[in-house]
């Protein structure tokens, strides 16, 4: 049985082709409202190392909140499982930023995909690290196996500027004493991951680790346990898209991270990653298109992980 | 690579004893507080009919929750898409007996393995067929492939008796207009459908269809279609645990469900079914060696999903 | 300075005639809905006996949670300090029928006049009372100093018909173990008690004992000592109008009660209790015309508590 | 009916020694949790000017969330109406710093008294004067007839180092855009005013304009009018006590306001203020000893508003 991967890429152009125009830009920030709406793009990657594009699949974007998986994964690979020490792995049913369950639970973020948890994440990242940023940036362009993944600082300073709302939730942690090094610091790396890059091609390169049981393909090096990647991969399918994540495990079925910037990546262990990008979001803030199109393609291919 | 699952789950008798009194019986009903504790059974089924068993794994218990899949199950393949109408598909975030999302979320319940997502779907079956409790029954047994299942009456009685909580929850979704029939009506089906006793060994076989694309095996009777199927295993995946989904989902990476009469059955689809059954509980309502067994098992054979 | 009260109780209806045709009668219940919704009435009665009054004041209308008042006293008088382990004396922030807080504070009603504090309370009398409903009917004659009050049995039969809400809050209350009756018998009285008719008049004469230390103006008999008088009032103040009971104190700054009938009672110690009665409400389920009415008077005639 | 006031005093001395060492002196912050804890004032001013005092009446404390009951008033005479724009003038129902209604509630403050709505006050101070802190300074000194009131600069810089939760509640209320200046601005005079020291002599003066219909006695200098005065008192009465203001109206029955230092201002609008001081607070945030004189007082005297 075998599968005609373009033709279902092709396909699912034309059948989200309705979508187009619908949904919002992230604009709570200036410089993120400043992409062309209209955009999108899809790179798949087999783990055969075949691969099949569509679109904007070249075009890089901000990949905002998909960042929060590099983090981890490096947090994770430094510090194993104290990370879960003060940060949990259940989906919050609430929105993404919530300040709600991180006061009822005391200040242990629900997982390391809200705000909040990924600033502990980063919170731990500083503490491990002798230069935070450099080598965080350094890690993610070892997993997309290309030195040019820069952070947009245009970006990073607007959200540097208009960030009140992560900085109530940073304080918050303050006060509950999971955070150890300084607020400002805190929100300033949060930030420039979050402002990094990216396009298709790249991101569904970065993730083929968690498609890996860990190991980065064509080496022999272990980031991850295969225990570890499972991990990731769990946290993803239960905590990747906000308060929309059973929605996307009940309609896509891959395990997944999504961004305000318009991008998903999603994967099927042993077998590829997908990467889809188009920037008008729906009110959960996840990618309309690109939900669209995660699901198009399980449901043509049958390659849901269910 | 051929696995030796026999001496996986005797590997995984030894390493779960050190739990062995660990935990809580479920007393909220007189007779439920009645079962042994001590029990412990595993009953493995790959798809292709071979089976591994350990302990008590014919001995039959209280399925409780876990007959939220079967209603569910039944409901979606009368009524299609428009059980999504009444009942949503994100995990709950808090216990499962909560009431705050539903006076919240206007009396659409979270999903369909919460109690009070289940009396919704309960009441579904009620407007559905002619005569409920017998063709659930009917359902149930088909799936079974077995004729001697049965409701424990006393357990039933005993529920119906003392339950104040589902009483709450039935009166607020028919407050919000969520319950179309009598609420009297639909607790008592929800109860008898909780109160079925079944052994692991048949709850492993029951679960088939799930892990086989909607067929019951050795038949080519579609009950549900691929894509229903596939819906039916993210949702035991996002929500099958109370909120305790994200960490089952993280430790032990299946689909699956739990009742608090100490059963679990999980799936991987076109690999394997497995239930569980150990009746001490941890304070989230999940078998404490139920779900160490599970997490022992996807670590030993790497067979988790994810 | 002597106040002509006459002549402010007329200025308040020329003033809060604009006022007329705008709000939502309460038709949650058919029976209710029934009522001519232009109607309005006041009925201000000194200490000193001299009573002035405007339009509808001697027409009936369902007086609905104002009976919680009359209920909390009785129980007060009976059981004394025991009252207050039961249910709680801060204001509830929420809804007045939301099952949130129950939920969070393990089936402590905030306080006695919200839905969840009233069936309680209803509870200690159905304990306490040889004939509940009788000896209850018994007292408020007695307060009103009329044998002529009645349960009006339709809008009870109506209220029993379709209050699914209230069930559920009786039955989580009776989960939590704060019930000690029946559900069902509790139900009925609380629904008897709220749908006894009274008139503007009816009602200025049977608060009065809260605006004379406890006793019955003309009487010897202290029904509640000054100190449970003071509490009564300080409650009504407190939490005497829902959701809304802060607003009610800022802008007419006297304790009082109002009820999804349209009426509202309130009171100054040692001065005058004042009925009002427009059955138009606003979303927080008070009477618009009445609000304004009492924030007329008090601003006009300077007598505020506060 | 002379009543014996200063025997009054001396009674509750007794009658609360009892209470001596019981509960927790504030020490969120190093500078507050060195006060001598064994320390009790009381001061009692009556408006026709004679006036009755006990233990440590004149010794200074940290006045705290006193303070939100000054620049309210100031904001109030500044900016009439308007003020409520922005605030609430509900009960909050929660703890005083909480995050949840905020939220809820999108940015505005149930009462000008919990944290959330003080800093949303002192926005406005800032916004309004030229020179916002020597003004409030100059505003409170008027009040309190006396000069020689200072803040306590080590206080307040403790406050302003350790104030993460104060931090993540200005930004959070900046997101939703009710705080108009900077952040640190807003925090800077909030942390100033809190650390203001009084004793309960200055305060029981600084609090008669409200038991005067808004004059400082002795002046015709209207600071606020009667109708402006009743509401402030009236949110005392309310708010004037976290989530324990309920029971201060139950037990105490007057309007008042309580600080983390240990004080609490009451007051009987045309007949008296009080102030009373000891540092060991409840787990609510309140004098135990002072509610508990205060709570003596209006019973022994009968001088409840209710």
């Amino acid at each position: 049985m075998s599968i005609d991967y373009q033709r279902i890429l092709d396909e699912i152009v034309e059948e989200t082709a309705f979508l187009k125009g619908k949904g919002k830009i992230a604009d709570y920030i200036p410089e993120l409202a400043k992409v062309v709406p209209g955009q999108f793009g899809i790179y798949l990657r087999m783990m055969d190392g075949t691969a099949y594009h569509t679109g904007d699949a070249f075009t890089r974007f901000s990949i905002q909140s998909i960042s929060k998986v590099f983090a981890l994964s490096l947090a994770v690979s430094l510090l194993g499982e104290k990370v879960w020490q003060r940060v949990g792995v259940e989906p919050s049913g609430t929105a993404f930023n919530s300040l709600l369950q991180l006061e009822y639970e005391k200040g242990i973020p629900r997982n390391p995909f809200i705000n909040a948890g990924a600033l502990v994440v980063v919170d731990m990242l500083i503490s491990e690290l002798s230069h935070p940023k450099e080598d965080l940036m350094e890690y993610i362009r070892m997993l997309a196996g290309k030195q040019e993944i820069y952070i947009n600082e245009r970006v990073a300073d607007s959200e540097k500027q208009f960030g009140y709302r992560n900085a109530a939730v940073a304080n918050l942690l303050k006060d509950f004493g999971n955070i150890n090094n300084r607020v400002e610091e805190v929100l300033d790396l949060y930030y420039d991951m979050c402002s990094i890059d990216m396009n298709c091609e790249e991101l569904s390169q970065s993730f083929r680790i968690f498609a890996n049981h860990g190991k980065v393909p064509g080496t022999d090096k272990p980031i991850l346990t295969p225990s570890q990647t499972k991990r990731q991969n769990a946290l993803m399918q239960s905590c990747g898209f906000y308060d929309e994540s059973g929605e996307f495990t009940f309609t896509v079925g891959l395990p997944g991270k999504s961004g305000v910037g318009g991008g998903i990546v999603a994967l099927f262990p042993e077998k590829f990653t997908i990467a889809v990008w188009s920037p008008l979001l729906n009110e959960k803030g996840n990618s309309i298109m690109g939900m669209k199109a995660l699901e198009l393609f399980t449901t043509k291919s049958g390659l849901s992980i269910f």
